[in-house]
């Protein structure tokens, strides 16, 4: 019997308790956005502290102005064992409304579900089940072995969910305590309950205002309808010319630096049997929107996109009013893939906007957000030791996916302190994170904590 | 001196009390479209009805499932003197944007301007600064013979803003009541403040709005852009393509019937002299917009018109949201000239509308508001009076002109009680109607006050 097939062996035996960790630590309302619950995040960072440092961790609450960050270090079995760096968060999402959920956000239930046994409670899986998953399986190989067979920075932090305002200034400012080879970040999901995915590409935004101003007032149509310009009908105009009838967007130079999804990829995504249709059932759609002649999942993963997230301008009271407005606005955000710059193409969209609205009026651009698109190399060792582990558990190859939306830390990582990510996650898309009624299946936390007992293993050379 | 000499002299000796009436009546925050100012629109029609009375009409408050309309007659001198149905609105546009004010809207203030005194308030010329110019020139016949030298019928509705929803059936209802020889109607613009005009074309008005709905909930961008329909990036698109790049309208069928502006016509436009860039310099803006290739004047008064009045869909908040709405919506209004059906551009909007929004999302259009454009007889010898009275008070001809907005009214007197209509009003370009900061001239209330007078000194023979 090998060590890992022994320390997997513990996991079953011990289970129950590695569960009542985890229920504990859903138990303290952790709302980062709430300054009420300030107190419980600091409580739940100490838990995740204690725990750390009752697996051999050097362990302690590093301040930042915001939520304390869980900083901990253990040397495994020192010389050239890797170094992982385990990034999660112990903060969750306010749990309003409450009178949609059925048992109390806070006091998590095991409740039966068609995948057998789940746990019900906000944060039951983002960040706290995901990040239980492996504190468990170090806790496993420190019970089995006396220690851990890699070294291992963790670092849990309490701002994710408002979005980890002070997390890049921490990185920069410990930088030289946060060394490692590569961070590990469990905060994706599955293929679906019985197929693993690693994360492999992420689509960067940039997040956009623009703002057109024309007369000095709000004008009567009548008067000055077919004589004043109407910043309304030139913002719709603009926007208009954003997308190609194809559905491609037609900034010009926006898709310099993308590449078509290599043959292998796109068969492997084809392989899937992604059914876009279904997809689009659960939110009452069922015609793919996008660019025509793509795939569902490329669509989704692998193509850039430009979607206006917010318009106004005018009256949009009740009933009639005839103005033509002095002003009007727009939120305009691109999802981007990894070759595209995204200062490129803000640039690119300023142009455009002062390049399609009438000379008369004023156009502003103010920013919001930018980041890259993200590839993770997949041929890396990291990788490589991931999809040994989940193919082991579960039976089949995990599926390398893409994410149509973004995970800042992963860029942060990358910038700050040079390291790739290994996105390895256990969520399902019907987890509900971020809604009422948040679970975590227990066979998603068993075969995902097992993965990770896996994965140091194979780390280890085991 | 003759009796009209009196009356006018009576109006300076007394001018204080008259233009006290006026800034009374603006103190009640009559304003349509909001339902919490009910009462206060009823308040408002009470103070016409009570004004009317004072003067020895029989007057009262006609209900109808909206605001109530103020009915009044007087007999005059009896006999076959002419009968004369005046026309009015005592609602007001909604004032917001309150921030906007320098002053209370509902609070009027006499400042100084470059014209002299001028009243800012809601409602100041439109339409109770209008109407209060005839009433005290009734109520200065009326204290100086006893009574008034024609017949008059008072009609002063209370949802002229909201689209005149009501107007019709109680124009169909009263209509043995409302029998006369000319409609006078008080709510256009003189051309400029020492030239008078006789308003002899009206654009008519199709107020309509567009409903998208998309996906059953707002929707996460990264995880659905590409895939999920955007009912901004759609409705947008839509409403860009309603016009051409040449400033014309897209809409098919649009132009059927509208005839090109007849050579006499154009020419005493051309004679008028007027500076485009100037008009479009009082608010802020320089370069003409609309069709291309047309004058001023004629895109103005003779040309129809489409502008969207309104626009909303998505986050309009601070920051960003990555967000994709679940449903969009704009106010659409298309301005009419002689010849267009507004029916048929109605019809036509929908069909362009749902073959222009993509079949997953659901289209709705709702209706606002819908007349004709107008073209008023110049030959009666109601018209000229007119314009033997403003020639007097201003010693200068008045202008025959056209209007860009609509008075639905002119056409509902025509349909219903075969009624033409004589639109004599004292409103100057910069009134900023429907805008914050609404004010009108204290030198057009007196002049127009006076106007009012001659008018009705020439009507009855004098």
């Amino acid at each position: 019997m090998s060590v890992t097939e022994r320390v997997l062996a513990r996991v079953e035996a011990e289970f129950d308790a590695y569960q009542g960790r985890w229920l504990d630590w859903l138990r303290i309302p952790s709302v980062s956005a709430q300054p009420k619950h300030a107190a419980d995040c600091r409580a739940a960072a100490e838990f995740a502290r204690a725990d750390l440092a009752s697996l051999g961790f050097t362990a302690r609450l590093a301040e930042t102005p915001g939520h304390p960050v869980v900083l901990a270090h253990h040397q495994g079995p020192g010389g050239n064992a890797p170094h992982l760096l385990f990034y999660g968060h112990y903060d969750v999402q306010p749990p309003e409304p409450l009178e949609l959920w059925h048992s109390k956000p806070f006091d998590p239930v095991i409740v039966d579900g068609p995948h057998g046994k789940r746990v019900v409670a906000r944060g039951a899986v983002d960040d706290k089940g995901q990040v239980a998953m492996w504190l468990a399986a170090m806790r496993a190989w420190h019970a089995e072995t006396g220690s851990l067979p890699v070294q291992v920075t963790a670092v849990i932090e309490g701002e994710e969910e408002v979005g980890s305002v002070n997390l890049e200034a921490f990185l920069a400012a410990h930088r030289g305590e946060l060394r490692a080879d590569i961070a590990v970040i469990s905060d994706t999901n599955m293929w679906d309950i019985d197929t693993p995915a690693i994360t492999t590409a992420l689509r960067g935004l940039v997040y956009l205002q623009v703002d057109v101003k024309a007369a000095a007032r709000d004008l009567h149509s009548g008067m000055f309808g077919g004589s004043a310009l109407n910043p309304i009908n030139a913002l719709s105009r603009a926007l208009a010319a954003l997308h190609h009838d194809s559905g491609s967007v037609a900034l010009p130079g926006f898709y310099d630096g993308v590449a078509e999804v290599p043959a292998d990829q796109a068969a492997a995504w084809a392989a899937l049997g992604f059914d876009e249709a279904k997809f689009l059932g659960g939110i009452g759609l069922s015609i793919p929107s996008g660019e025509t002649g793509r795939g569902g999942l490329e669509r989704l993963w692998a193509r850039p996109t430009c979607d206006v997230n917010g318009i106004w301008g005018g009256y949009a009271g009740p009933g009639a009013k005839t103005v033509i407005a002095s002003e009007a606005g727009a939120k305009v955000s691109f999802r981007l893939v990894p070759g595209q710059n995204p200062q490129a193409i803000i640039a690119a969209f300023k142009r455009f906007m002062r390049d399609h609205i009438p000379a008369d009026a004023t156009v502003t651009v103010s920013e919001f957000a930018h980041g890259p698109g993200i590839e993770v190399p997949s041929d890396s060792p990291f990788v490589a030791a991931a999809r040994a582990a989940l193919a082991e558990e579960y039976g089949r190859p995990a599926v390398l996916a893409g994410c149509g939306g973004s995970i800042p830390v992963v860029g942060s990582m990358k910038r700050l302190l040079g390291l790739d990510s290994l996105l390895m996650g256990f969520g399902l898309d019907d987890d509900q994170i971020h809604s009422p009624n948040e679970k975590f299946e227990v066979s998603c936390f068993r075969h995902g904590l097992r993965s990770h007992v896996r994965l140091l293993g194979h780390l280890a050379g085991g």
